[in-house]
């Protein structure tokens, strides 16, 4: 280790927090300004840096996370894939929702129309809390930041504690992408350690923060957030226990195929996944349950380490509460890097929900028993916000549709036939839900749509031609769409 | 006075609050899945019974506010307009937003993209307090409530203390509209009394809220939506000071328009409008100075009895506050029922701005004289958080162009040689902006971009066609607009 990198992983002062937050804000107009071409351009340049350096970036954070390498490489290019897909998004200027009222002496509210023209401009200063969980994805250059930079905020990464070498790595990268299109090295930021992230939360020119994480860190942060004499938007990604309901019909004819799917998306990536299955409801008795204890009695799910000790004690406690109850069983696994599967009824479920819906962030999970389709339905309408609900059936009948009423009133994805620990990045893309999943139950944090966090919108009402932004100009010079007098984008 | 509204305006009991809250959850599933055409039936209807019970609804008005008959015409008249403009809306299909990703095996993230299908949905209940300066467009079947009622969530309304038996009679024919259309009458609900409000605010069924209003009252409104054990979505409208600043060349060339204008702005409705201006920037030594003297010795402006007392004292208050500021001298008026222009200089609002910068709310406004266009512009990048900013102007030069940049930086809508006051409900309208004009900067309160605050998106992944929502299907039977694979919506 070199004398440099060790100074990387020193926590950042209160006044370094604070010369970094101002340094932000002094550059956020410039950035807000820059050309749409070329905030796209520095989006690709970062995809393009981290790609160059993937030789060097993957061992780095192989050493610090404990994961795998063929799930970083993935991990990297869905990463490089964002920046490149939010540049795009950046391109196409549907993201500023330009909407443009002309002069209308006759409208009908009473009152002449004057002339309206509204976009979306960048909020400010973001603050990134950078996640353990997927080093590239969901932290210094991930989806949080390619969507704040997408909407032209600058942005300040409090960096994960588990991997500090990677981040200061990814954070020269920024700087470079940036500084090669002539941005203010301000324009990004990072600091380390947990009070330099509550200073700079609580710093008046940081103007809305992401976080993913822990329901209690999550919260502890949105309570910030939210009691600064100015408050700002905080869209936290909390807990969730992605509940998986699978149908008697489902369990009889697929019962193999269900438990070894359930294997594997309860232990890739050691079940430190946000979109982990936590609770699966399985009909009493069935087959499901026979086949998931053969499969890890013949060959245990290897998970690998957990990503580092905090997050390993974590797990062992969230387990221990669980296991600790005395209507929850051990079905199977548990050994020391195994996937664990515990077991329980719906009744206990129903009876202790506080104690039952609990997350176990790592490989394990809860089998549910239900005695009939009322019980299972009942299940589905009591498990709180979700980021996702899954559900395995084979007939559209009035279960299936109850189910999936009751999936769609409590997440933000709802699954059919399908393992929610896959979550692709694209147009369609919701990665949220009502409380505790996210803090923020209008947003995303995943997917093009997630641009929309870091955005406000402003009308600027008779302001003449010369004095508007591009995009609201009459004669339209950067073509963006828009929707004029009401009618949709063109 | 008969026995039945007597009974309207004792306050709501807990036990009361508790049943509407209740009784909205559980009308909520069927109020969003109404069909488009019969919510918008719904928002017509009640346009429909507003403009037939006008004769008795105005009087009434008149009675609980002290508002003119003209200006409560002229509110009723943009209430049902903007009724009528939601359902249009809701017809349209646009705040659906859905976008549908088609399955992608070669999808360039790295994995396969499955079928996602997003669209929003109705957040849930939505309670709104009522404001008292508009009793028809900011109360029982105002904008908030149009909005949410069009989103697809229940409203439950918090009656403003100032018209309760107008908001009594109002709520009445929001329950016979719904009632026309087959909707339960648990769709909407009106509560009484502040204890009501708050009790509303934390009940586990409330699922955002609307108000518009005090900062002081919304702020603490705001803290308890985010204390909440499930904190919730708190859109507050608070305060805004809606600064002009008039440039040298405009109070040259146009100093007895500006004058009469502004003398017209800050005393319409008794200034008693969230867009009042209240600080008004102006050259050292101008004729606009004079001219406005003049005008207000030769004809006091009347401005009527404000809207209740509670309000008048609190107009008192802040104009003393501000009057006895040492570098504050009244300019004119201020007699009973009479506009009041105070007067001071930009040094003195810069080297003291928390106690100059101070809301008003009445016929009163602060006039700041500035020696250049240094000061105008520091001036112009001090005044924090607001709705509006408006700047008169006759060249587009340096200072204009830094004008603008500092309003766009700090409000919601920016005007150009216009008044704040008219606000005109449009699809390009802004009404919001940063803190502490709203507790949410991202949202607006009025125009039809207003229902998005009162929606979250759901994608559903590889559903099958038969549970997937009309809005989603393959056929697209309703026709709704969508984007499809990221184009944009046809």
């Amino acid at each position: 280790m070199t004398e440099s990198t060790v100074e990387s992983i020193r926590d950042t002062t209160a006044e370094q927090v604070d010369a970094i937050a101002t340094t932000a804000a002094a550059a956020a107009a410039a950035w807000a300004a820059m050309a749409l071409t070329d905030r796209a351009k520095v989006l690709r340049g970062l995809a393009d840096r981290l790609d160059a350096q993937a030789t060097e970036l993957i061992p780095l954070a192989m050493r610090e996370t404990h994961l795998s390498e063929p799930r970083l490489v993935g991990e990297l290019r869905r990463t490089t894939f964002q920046l490149r897909l939010f540049a795009q998004v950046v391109l196409d200027g549907d993201f500023l929702d330009v909407r443009i009222d002309t002069a209308d002496a006759e409208w009908p509210m009473g009152a002449p129309r004057p002339d309206l023209r509204r976009m979306n401009i960048a909020l400010g200063p973001v603050l990134n809390f950078a996640a353990s969980n997927f080093p590239f994805a969901f932290s210094v250059a991930g989806g949080d930041t390619a969507a704040a930079l997408a909407a032209g905020c600058p942005v300040i990464v409090k960096a994960s504690p588990g991997h500090p070498e990677l981040s200061r790595a990814v954070g020269r990268l920024v700087h470079a992408a940036l500084a090669e299109c002539g941005a203010s090295s301000g324009t990004f930021g990072l600091v380390f350690g947990r009070d330099a992230g509550v200073r700079a939360l609580t710093h008046p020119a940081v103007a809305a923060a992401a976080f993913t994480g822990s329901t209690a860190g999550g919260r502890a942060l949105y309570d910030l957030a939210s009691r600064r004499p100015v408050p700002i938007p905080f869209y936290g990604e909390l807990g969730s226990i992605n509940p998986v309901f699978v149908t008697a019909e489902a369990a009889r004819t697929r019962a193999a195929e269900i438990a070894s799917g359930l294997l594997t998306a309860v232990s890739a990536s050691a079940g430190q996944l946000c979109t982990k299955p936590g609770l699966v409801a399985i009909p009493e008795g069935a087959a499901v349950f026979r086949e998931l204890a053969e499969l890890i009695r013949n060959r245990p799910v290897p998970t690998g380490d957990l990503l580092n000790a905090e997050i390993a004690a974590g797990f062992t406690r969230a387990v221990e509460q669980v296991r600790a109850h005395p209507n929850v069983e051990l079905l199977a696994g548990g050994g020391p890097g195994e996937a664990l599967l515990l077991a329980t009824t719906a009744r206990a479920v129903l009876s202790d929900p506080d104690a039952l819906l609990h997350e176990m962030f790592g490989p394990a999970t809860l089998l549910v028993s239900y005695r009939d389709s009322g019980e299972l339905l009942e299940l589905a309408r009591s498990v709180g916000g979700q980021l996702t609900v899954s559900l395995f059936g084979d007939r559209v009948d009035d279960t299936a549709r109850a189910l999936t009423a009751a999936a769609v009133g409590t997440a933000g994805r709802v699954l059919w036939n399908s393992w929610p620990t896959g979550l692709s990045v694209t147009f369609a893309q919701q990665h949220g839900g009502p409380y505790p999943a996210t803090t923020a139950p209008t947003a995303t944090s995943v997917g093009t749509a997630a641009i929309s966090r870091f955005l406000r919108p402003v009308t600027y009402q008779s302001v003449p031609e010369e004095l508007l932004p591009l995009e609201l100009r009459t004669d339209n010079p950067l073509s963006v769409p828009r929707s004029v007098n009401g009618a949709r984008p063109r």
